[in-house]
């Protein structure tokens, strides 16, 4: 049997942790790696590695200071994270985030000989990043095996995105079958300083709204 | 007269210094971004940044650390730089780096509304890195507008790449016309404590054969 393994970008937050659990359920052996890009919500990087030492996952942190650019509200501290709005591109956007992000985890993927890429983007309950995107993912995949010795040589760097078509309300159904504890997840953008989520920003609202829908108790803490 | 601005990927190599002046010469305004890529040729970002204020050229540098990856002659203390060799895809190869450095560049696009990126690439005498080909170049310049919101928004980032069809005979007789005083610039990969290039490496090798065929004095000190 051949030795299935892959590189799953990882942030700790409720789609990352299922498309890491929905690879592993694929059969791969999954390198869970962070980027940490000094966001705001920086305790991100600390829960996520929590999640992968309590399930003796491998995983690895990669630091690039994205604040050097800034140009988001999650890079910038003067610029506020807004509530959930209706616009069409919010100011949580970070500028060519996972552009950059794909980038890395594809000089990983050479370096390991891991072909498989996995991220949690998705279509459907998101916030209208351009990244996120099918026509951006295809995108970017030739791109980088155009770029990359790999792809010279053959080896094809796969981009995989379980989650591209599911609502927030399926991605929660189909990971909580397949057992993940939601509680030990973090999507908010500003949690407090005792973890409780905001209830009020894109992430929790969208996270709030597909617990409802799925008919699943929100293991959440909110702070209101 | 509408205001040309461009951002210019600046090594204060030989290719990366001819671009910048081609560029200025078409009546950019340029910002230079030096990527610092905790590169075993570390000297390279001090050379780029004295290069820039003498000058006066405005700069900005970029800190990325990709040792944490390593894989490369160039970001792996580890692993020597060789002799310039005919491997298809030299050791020196550091994984995805211009897809890395190409959405740096586009996050900054992206922050100060410059839509010119200029880059050094170029497919005649160079190492076989594959992410200096053309059909590289225009799949990532497409992947960028897909992933940001400035090519959402209809405002399409270009990827220039003039010395792309030319020798490195060709660059230099090109930028000699431009008045670039090549001594000021620095290619070779292991520069000695003195400032004296190799000689040895695909950088030098490349450099030290086009001054020649060029039939231009080669003004690089050379250890031998």
């Amino acid at each position: 049997m051949v030795d299935k393994k892959a590189i799953v970008l990882f942030s700790g937050g409720l789609d990352s942790t299922t498309v890491l659990h929905h690879a592993i359920s694929e059969g791969y052996k999954c390198l869970a790696l962070t980027i940490d890009y000094n966001q705001r919500h920086n305790y991100e990087i600390q829960s996520s590695q929590n999640y992968l030492n309590h399930y003796d996952i491998d995983g690895l942190i990669f630091k690039i200071d994205l604040t050097q650019i800034g140009g988001s509200a999650l890079t910038d501290e003067k610029i506020d994270v807004p509530i959930a709005t209706d616009d069409e591109i919010p100011i949580t956007y970070v500028p060519a985030r996972n552009t950059i992000f794909l980038s890395i985890a594809s000089a990983y993927a050479e370096k390991y000989k891991i072909y498989d890429i996995f991220i949690g983007v998705n279509q459907i309950d998101y916030s209208g990043y351009p990244d996120c995107r099918p026509e951006f993912i295809k995108s970017i995949q030739g791109s980088i095996n155009l770029g990359t010795k790999s792809g010279v040589n053959g080896s094809d760097i796969r981009i995989n995105t379980p989650l591209i078509n599911m609502s927030k309300k399926e991605i929660i159904k189909y990971g909580y079958n397949l057992g993940i504890d939601y509680s030990k997840t973090v999507s908010c953008y500003q949690l407090d300083n005792e973890g409780r989520a905001c209830g009020k920003c894109d992430a929790c609202t969208f996270r709030k709204e597909g617990f409802r829908l799925a008919g699943i108790e929100d293991p959440t803490r909110y702070k209101n």
